[in-house]
């Protein structure tokens, strides 16, 4: 007979020998020729243990597929490698996948699972999804939304490093990446006016959302920028969807003097604004160029002529809130978190995808 | 002072006091007046504990925000109310996040919560994130790909209720559901023939999945229940973008008898067909008909004219998949789990969606 663990060990290793369905800590001491203290040294990594033993030990293992509780793990060791993901719904809209695929590598690279629940803007939902997150010592977490804009995320997630996509707090007190809107508006006025341009048109959103107000502000600063006068009159209004393209372009073109270029708030706008040039007998870009927002590949890429639009640094932002996680994992001892006074607010560029409609 | 937990919980619970920066179980006796036991008793829903107690207690814990270590509590009660969910890519890409929506809207109304893993097709972390959840202890698990297609799933998910979604094992040894690509098939001819149309072109993708294989099947079968010849100069193959369906409709567009409506294996070869359509200078659907698949929204509803299709039912099918395994769950022992003899392999229906193209 072997010798038996101690403590809280024997203990917890006591219940996985008991779950009858499953390999346990015995048999891979039978199968290995050792000790069940023997193997659970080895699961718990404690130094003294001979290379030949612990090789035993690790092939029984692998050969009967044996699977420790981790939540007996996870009690002892305090690390889960799991980073939770929390999202209004960018794992069910079109809109916004790229946010995922560049957390998930991300933390995928730094040796974490990227756990994610999709609260389609429950509130309910969302707090019993931290709530879960955090019972099951997530190291950390990313608080997502579908698009840029202020948030008040439950306030646990404080007790734990949690970083903010696409979104803030209005108090900057929380580590947040969001695009760069401002720059993003100037980059697409600028390009419409260094290929000549004077009078140019921009559709805007109806919604407040930091998006519709700050890009405005790039298209004024671009048109002062090359000492070009703004008109108010260029500048309408519509629902940020296809339909309101189409309007608000009829609107520009029916001007007396009608611009020849457009910025479009997104590419579902522009493809709405395409159909109203079409429909009025211009090309594009010939006759009037038009340039979106967004790059969502669905629309931007498959527009008959291809859409030149500003990227939203979605993958980009999915990076840096991981990594900077996980660099706020680096240097905090998991049961004395402290929240920083003055966490990065950070914005990232939206780069121009140039295709053939400017 | 107060009696003192022995066994596991105490264990267990002395590690819970040990955190400095939490709420413990001692802190809830003191502030309710009872015994620490008292309070393990009420958080492990033991009987013998009376209800004005039981109020006392449960009014500390919230008062003081308290949360149990739930690694300790899974251990104990085997059951964690939660799901697992591992895909390709349903969470990145933006075809198929309806499928989420529905299986997280199941899961949530059966009170369990839905945890993801997108493993954009890396096998190495999908194995790991099969592994964390299991470790994890989820009741269950969902395996769901991008597109309907054959699968073979890491063998650790057999041991605990697992179910395929949009996806199946050659061997149907496992729950699944998939769309009923060959009725959708049938369903999207017929509405052609029933408008009027004999000569009805189909440009089919060049994947041999299951979508191309079946949905040429339908298309056959229903010009064979109308006693209407196949012509297999009215079916080209090309790849599933819009620059295949563009290319296809140019193909039939040129046949000296050429069809006077199309059915398009996705939307996106839809628009590139509107494109070819438009370019000859002839009218949807006045002079040819359209119809696609998948009613992707962003393309679907936003082409002028809005385009008629099939719906893929992924919201319908997230919901049976998380039903069905709700239902594994009810009848059957968390430690003692047997996989079914002859799982069901569930077909569910495309809807048609008319819009303006037929």
């Amino acid at each position: 007979m072997e010798s038996i663990p101690t403590g809280i060990d024997s203990i917890i290793y006591f219940r996985v020998m008991s779950k009858p369905t499953k390999v346990t800590i015995q048999d891979i001491a039978r199968f290995a020729g050792v000790g069940v203290g023997t193997v659970s040294r080895v699961l718990n990594g404690h130094p003294n243990v001979s290379p030949e033993t612990e090789a035993n030990v690790r092939k029984a293992i692998e050969a009967l597929g044996y699977r420790p509780v981790v939540a007996a793990q996870t009690l002892r060791t305090r690390r889960s490698n799991v980073i939770g993901f929390i999202t209004d719904e960018i794992a069910t809209s079109p809109h916004a996948g790229q946010i995922i695929r560049g957390a998930q590598e991300a933390a995928w690279k730094g040796g974490k699972i990227l756990l994610l629940v999709n609260t389609q803007w429950d509130p309910e939902l969302e707090q019993a999804a931290v709530e879960t997150m955090i019972d099951r010592q997530v190291d950390g977490l990313i608080y997502a939304t579908m698009y840029h804009r202020p948030v008040t995320p439950p306030e646990i997630m404080r007790q734990i490093p949690s970083v903010l996509l696409d979104c803030f707090t209005e108090d900057a007190s929380l580590p947040s990446v969001v695009p760069d809107e401002f720059n993003g508006g100037y980059e697409a006025t600028k390009l419409l006016i260094e290929r000549g341009h004077q009078r140019i048109g921009f559709i805007n959103n109806t919604d407040p959302i930091p998006a519709q107000r700050l890009r405005m502000k790039g298209y004024c600063a671009a048109l002062e920028s090359y000492d070009l006068p703004f008109d108010e009159a260029l500048v309408v209004e519509r629902k940020s969807e296809p339909k309101g393209g189409y309007d608000g372009m009829m609107v520009l073109l029916d001007l007396p003097d009608p611009p020849s270029a457009v910025f479009c708030f997104n590419d579902r706008m522009a493809m709405g604004a395409y159909d109203a040039i079409r429909q009025r007998g211009f090309r594009i870009p010939q006759d009037i160029a038009v340039i979106g927002f967004d790059n969502q590949e669905l629309i931007a890429a498959n527009l008959y002529p291809g859409l030149t639009t500003m990227q939203l640094p979605h993958y980009e932002m999915g990076i840096w809130a991981v990594e900077y996680l996980l660099s706020m994992l680096e240097t905090s001892e998991k049961d004395d978190f402290k929240q920083e006074c003055s966490p990065p607010q950070v914005q990232l560029k939206c780069p121009l995808v140039l295709r053939d409609s400017v």
